[in-house]
Parts: structure tokens; C-alpha cells; sequence
């Protein structure tokens, strides 16, 4: 994966915010996180409003920053299951914090 | 504030998720909790490579959200200062925990 910040091609904060900051990437992971291991029409009901296109290239961006794992078994039709990796796993407390005070400055800040 | 998710607009996850997921938001929030209050063109030094037009329009939104403070002294030239809000300070915690978590694992996500 060589998709670095261009100015700042070593500077860990911006290559990852870069990484988490688009409008679908934090809802698949705490997604993910919620239920465990999904599959893709699981994630899509889960999120209705994400296109497919959008949800499957998200994934794929996702897999490889190595922050979900992408489990296919060779069913007819073929089965893919997602969920997170170690690595994914370890930034959901601070997606909580975040959540938590999403919840307790909710009403503040869309006043 | 009444920009909210058109499919969940009471869902708080998704409205904060909306507001923070854009490239800027975050790392002016970080660099303006790492220096206090700065002025415009301190905030231009610090993070080089955003254009004047999406500073301009990142700190409005942000105002907007009463995540950071405006407050312009009449002075000649006129001199505008930027502070954080108690409510975005509040937010910093779970910023400062993705960060650590972006130093961690740097190097594994960008391999």
C-alpha cells in the first residue's frame, strides 16, 4: 500500500486520517465491529444508503490497509464474509469515544 | 446548524461522521489543540498544503458546528483568532487516541 500524503509522506497522523476520512470508511468499521463477522448484503442492508459501487470499493480500500479481513468460500454462489482485523479491532475505542461524544454533543452542535 | 443525514437525521453517529469526514477537519482541530488559540495565517503555516479557499471554508463549518471560536479584534489590518470550544475540546481525547493508534500501526497500514 504506497498511497502516502504527498507533503507529509512519513507523518503517521496525516496518511491515516487521510485513510479514515471519508464518509463511509468509520460507518463500516463500527458496522463491523457491532456484528461480528457480515457479509456483503448484510453490510448493504445494514447501511441502505451507501451505493454498491461505494461499498465495494470502500472494502477493497479497507482490505488493503489491512484493517478488515475478506473471507470467500467457494460456495455456489460464492460466500464472502468481512470483519475486522487486529489491527481494525484496536481503533474502535477510539471510534467509541468518538460515538460517545457524537451522542453527548448531538443536539449542540446540529442546533 | 440544519445540515443533517438525509436518510437518519436524528442518528448522531451519522451526523458527526458527516461533519468530521472531510480531508481538513480533523488536523485543524489537532493543530489548533496542540498551539491554544491561532491566528489565520499561523494556521496556513502550519498545515501548508490546504488552499486558502478550504481553510476559509473548513473553519466557517466548523464555527457553524461550534466546534472552534472566531473572534476578530478591530484592528488595522484586522486580526482574527482561532481557538477550540469546549465542545471540540471535548472531542480531542478521541482524537489523540486515533493518533496514538495511527503511530502504532504506521507501518504495518502503509506497507
Amino acid at each position: 500500500m504506497q498511497r502516502l500524503d504527498p507533503l507529509y509522506p512519513t507523518c503517521p497522523i496525516r496518511n491515516v486520517i487521510d485513510r479514515m476520512s471519508d464518509k463511509w470508511s468509520l460507518l463500516i468499521l463500527s458496522t463491523l465491529n457491532q456484528n461480528g463477522i457480515m457479509r456483503y448484503k448484510e453490510l448493504n442492508s445494514a447501511i441502505p444508503d451507501i451505493s454498491q459501487k461505494m461499498l465495494s470499493s470502500t472494502l477493497k480500500r479497507l482490505e488493503a490497509d489491512k484493517l478488515i479481513n475478506r473471507k470467500m468460500y467457494p460456495e455456489i454462489p460464492p460466500r464472502v464474509e468481512y470483519s475486522l482485523t487486529n489491527t481494525g479491532q484496536k481503533l474502535m475505542p477510539a471510534v467509541g469515544m468518538m460515538v460517545d461524544w457524537a451522542l453527548e454533543y448531538f443536539d449542540e452542535i446540529t442546533k
